[in-house]
């Protein structure tokens, strides 16, 4: 096969928010998501879940959990990736085989497998013609989002991917120059220079000077800092996650030993 | 663009563990990185490292961190692929942003920055040509492979990627039936007939036969709960992997609050 076509369509990712109201056939679904079950998996467990969402009357209900972000309900498919040792755990028992996964070590195997699979399905629909978008908005509302799928023990949300024939063909977006995520041999501690120098580019990008105006703020990294991803926002989701990942069952084999 | 060969390309993933002594040109390394950089990060801030290792005397070393598996020193090239948030917080520091990513939410948040990188570059490898391989044993020994990378807080080890030129052809591993992975609306409760049956043509490939052959066990759960991934390292790598997050900082903003 050619080389080019493939890298080409890496290189041309950007996320898409606006779709058109053709469907998606259900034949190229099912494509997508075969060949995204091709990622590698650990011991070749495949230890995830993906729900599909595409009826209407669930997607209205959906987009509340998503902080009503337009993309749920416009798409004619909402994707959620959920790390998943319930299955796994249920045929070991079934075996008399025990129950030895559901532990933080296996919550982030799961994690592992579920998100090469996510990445492999958004290459496989972008070669077919279809744009996404990741929703962030997963892990503010994983408990929620646990209730509405009616997750059991084993099964947490971990993304979201919204999908559908692109009506909209956005700007790309900037990324780092690759020395700032590049490392040889060991990790090269940053210097002040070099962070700015990695993230120059950014701060200098036209649509930053626009939100510097509009946030009345003097730099971006106080736009993160302040107004998008918030220190006390991140508290209250990291003590939301904790107590989902004990509820959802993935603490649960150590709990004596979890004295964190 | 074609469609097929993309999709072809991910059907036909398998992992690659024996190399030719070909080098990885620099330029292909590059390219592949670069292809791998262009997955979407969360509200793109690229919150991963990659570390480069290609010095046999390095590999030498590294070898035992990975259990000697031989991919470390005979792949030319070695990518650990890192959750790394001291970059960005040490860009928001030197703009007087604060801190406000060293929590458990962004660990999970850069984890998913990362995989999905680390996919997208193995996607980008096996369109230049080359095989991969991911290792498992990055979570088991990651805290001795952050002293060996020199890691500093916000950066923690996710998985390994060994990369060169084939230098066999395995089988295609299988994979679970589509029915066993996707969920309609809601997440369907698998019932002891429907594990019977995802299960089932697992259980019955030749190469299980032989496995518990070997083994002297009755069935492939009992391989998988009792040799390969047993409760008992389970919990002991869950302790050291919840330890390693603490001293990684990925708990420090929320110390308070953590009574897990």
């Amino acid at each position: 096969m050619e080389i080019s076509p493939v890298i080409d369509l890496l290189l041309k990712h950007r996320s898409i928010r606006k779709y058109t109201s053709d469907p998606v056939p259900d034949t190229v679904l099912q494509q997508i998501l075969e060949a995204g079950a091709h990622a590698a998996t650990t011991g070749n467990m495949q230890l995830y879940s993906v729900i599909v969402t595409q009826d209407a009357e669930r997607k209205k209900a959906l987009a509340p959990l998503h902080f009503n972000q337009p993309m749920i309900t416009d798409a004619p498919v909402v994707l959620t990736f959920t790390a998943d040792v319930n299955r796994f755990q249920q045929w070991c028992e079934q075996r008399e085989a025990g129950r030895a996964y559901d532990n933080l070590l296996w919550y982030v195997c799961a994690t592992i497998d579920c998100l090469l699979m996510a990445q492999n399905t958004v290459i496989a629909a972008e070669a077919m013609g279809l744009g996404t978008c990741f929703l962030g908005t997963t892990l503010y509302m994983a408990k929620e989002l646990c209730e509405f799928f009616e997750l059991p023990a084993g099964v947490i949300p971990l993304t979201t991917l919204t999908l559908g024939y692109p009506a909209e063909q956005p700007e790309k977006s900037d990324r780092l120059p690759m020395e700032g995520i590049l490392h040889s041999e060991r990790y090269q501690p940053y210097t002040p220079e070099a962070i700015d120098r990695i993230y120059g580019p950014k701060e200098s990008l036209e649509q930053t000077r626009r939100l510097l105006i509009e946030n009345a703020l003097p730099n971006l990294a106080q736009i993160f800092t302040l107004r998008r991803y918030p220190l006390a926002d991140n508290l209250k989701y990291t003590r939301m996650y904790l107590d989902l990942l004990k509820a959802q069952g993935y603490w649960g084999a150590d709990e004596k030993n979890n004295t964190l």
